[in-house]
């Protein structure tokens, strides 16, 4: 039996979003869909039969953590990162160009790529474009994203174009280096900071080179939602219909929902995983602070809407002691619910634009948000 | 239906070696038995979830650290430690005495009991046998523990003779202090160094008394396996054959097997989850290092003969990556491998007293754990 070959379904639409379905090599992915982010081979405390059961379909990991620790060229050894990690569905990894830039030391970025020294060791080392598909092809990641110049906020209109231009031929040379495989894509990523013509420059000429799916990057930056939804409204429209959009590093799930409402298949986000390994859960209510002394002595679940493993067996004021004790457990059992919470909200998404009715949704979600904690102050 | 009354039934023996049933307010447990520690209201790591399905029936709290953080009168107010950890299954939890002289600061013992300040913020105060019941009793646990004073290893027959005297006396004032309740016993600690003579005398003096159980304490404080089991075949011809018999604080898996080929009934170690967060994998074949440098390309599980789902699912390459990126789930995957075989080797403990053949399966255990890795160095 051949792998199937990358494709993109799109099933349902209710206004500008879309209910759609990516095939890989290996299994679909029902979009909308979230990402968790698994950095180092890992989902930070998770298990992988707790990952399984939030419901993610595909997780992401870090090219640049991996390519030092344990190395690509190993993992390539030892099967490929679904066989290291045992995760047997799809992976996205992103190009590592990002990472660099805010993780490594004595990074210089010139036409060919970016130098720079581990943060782990010093080790030089150099990540070009073609090196960089060369990476997350040893990964054996299902979607791998083309390296791009991660452009500062703010910037310039001139600097944000000369920017992205570079990322264009960066785009170019990533296709070229590409080895096509069934089940196998490279995501062009479109740049152009806060600036509509640049956006649609540079949507225009990644359409021109061709790629499996299209993500829109240099978001999420301090930009503000309503500058990134603004982005969003730009940019989309110049987007083929037939093909995955991924919105990168968002958000909150009041972010996705209105970058869902705009046409986004696809995110990813440390939010659920970081923010339960500092106490804070997101609920249909808004978030809490597990750490805050009002839940010391709160016998209700975080979310009592929440039918998580979490919400099912433990209090807020076992987690609430878990964490005044920094005991592992507690980010652990945080952690797991908000990955089921950001899987949940995908799935009701999903429903909501198969039921053409993504605007009441919308409507009781942010209605739900606002009135606050379940009765408590 | 009234709860069940606490008991021990023996169900079947080999040499001194017993296969018994506890039976508690919460549940049965089957002897020989590990009890998992958890200290603050969590097996560090585990999910609920995870301590369930190794097969652990019972687990143990730790008196002080719970005094300190919730506190006992709080966990009281959320219902007990069962419902507030949900646990539903036996607790024991130990008297505090060993963590007070082992943790806490400005410690001062006389008769009455011992004062000490707060490790965590330096709050004074005082565990006596009568505060020590009480809190077992607030926290709800089925089996509660006497107050005793630890005596110092190395200590003089003259040293250890007034020591043991004073926790007999302390364990008569916890004897009147226990409020009886169908399902929930009290255990006394013998005593008395490595003088065979001290041990007798604290035996017959606690059956005196009158316990549910009998703990073997004062071991495993460096004096060796030889000594400890020499200290066991003093002492447990003392101890009658109704009740059950815990030694504290024991062990390594070879130091569980010679001590239950002695007569004892139930353990509780740190090692097996402590060592899983550093790094030791407990095999059938010894101890490893997962850390080791030769684990970095081997794709075999830490023990391919065990069925716990680490080794289901995860190399040793893996879990080696996993504790060298210093990520949560290393400890995770070695703590639930670790208490996995644990259980299992308690398993195939009772099972060999059941069948009569637990001379047969001690000569394969050790030859097993002598032989090695498998085939490699």
């Amino acid at each position: 039996m051949s792998p199937p070959a990358f494709g993109f379904e799109l099933l349902a639409t209710d206004g500008a979003a879309r209910r759609g379905r990516v095939t890989t090599a290996h299994g679909v992915i029902d979009t909308p869909a979230f990402m968790p982010v698994g950095t180092a081979a890992t989902v930070k405390g998770m298990t992988l039969e707790e990952i399984e059961a939030t419901g993610a379909q595909i997780i992401l990991g870090n090219t640049y953590h991996l390519m030092l620790r344990p190395g690509a060229e190993r993992i390539a050894r030892l099967g490929g990162l679904h066989d290291f990690m045992n995760w047997q569905k799809p992976i996205l990894t992103d190009s590592g160009g990002y990472q660099v830039m805010s993780l490594s030391d004595l990074r210089k970025i010139d036409e060919d790529g970016v130098t720079f020294r581990s943060h782990l060791d010093g080790e030089r080392l150099a990540l070009t474009p073609e090196r960089a598909v060369e990476i997350q092809h040893l990964l054996d990641a299902d979607i791998s994203m083309v390296l791009d110049e991660c452009t500062p906020f703010p910037a310039s209109e001139e600097v944000a174009a000369e920017s992205m231009r570079r990322s264009l031929r960066w785009a170019a040379r990533c296709r070229t280096a590409f080895q096509a495989r069934p089940g196998y894509g490279l995501f062009g990523i479109v740049q152009g900071g806060v600036y509509p013509a640049l956006r649609r420059e540079s949507a225009a000429a990644l359409i021109e080179i061709g790629f499996e799916g299209y993500a829109v990057g240099g978001l999420a930056v301090g930009e503000g939602q309503e500058v990134m939804f603004q982005v969003l409204d730009d940019t989309l429209p110049a987007l083929p219909q037939d093909r995955p959009r991924y919105l990168m590093g968002v958000g909150k799930p009041a972010d996705i929902l209105g970058a869902v409402m705009r046409g986004i298949d696809m995110f990813d986000c440390v939010l659920p995983t970081r923010s339960g390994r500092t106490g804070q859960a997101f609920t249909r209510r808004g978030p809490l602070n597990i750490r805050n002394a009002r839940h010391q002595e709160d016998t209700r679940p975080l979310d009592p809407e929440c039918p998580c493993p979490t919400c099912a067996h433990h209090s807020r004021a076992y987690i609430h002691h878990l964490f005044r004790a920094d005991e592992m457990l507690g980010p652990i059992l945080l952690t797991r619910h908000n990955l089921h919470y950001y899987q949940e909200v995908m799935a009701e998404l999903r429903a909501a634009i198969e039921g053409g009715n993504l605007n009441d949704y919308a409507a009781k979600f942010a209605e739900e948000q606002e009135r606050g904690d379940w009765g408590i102050g």
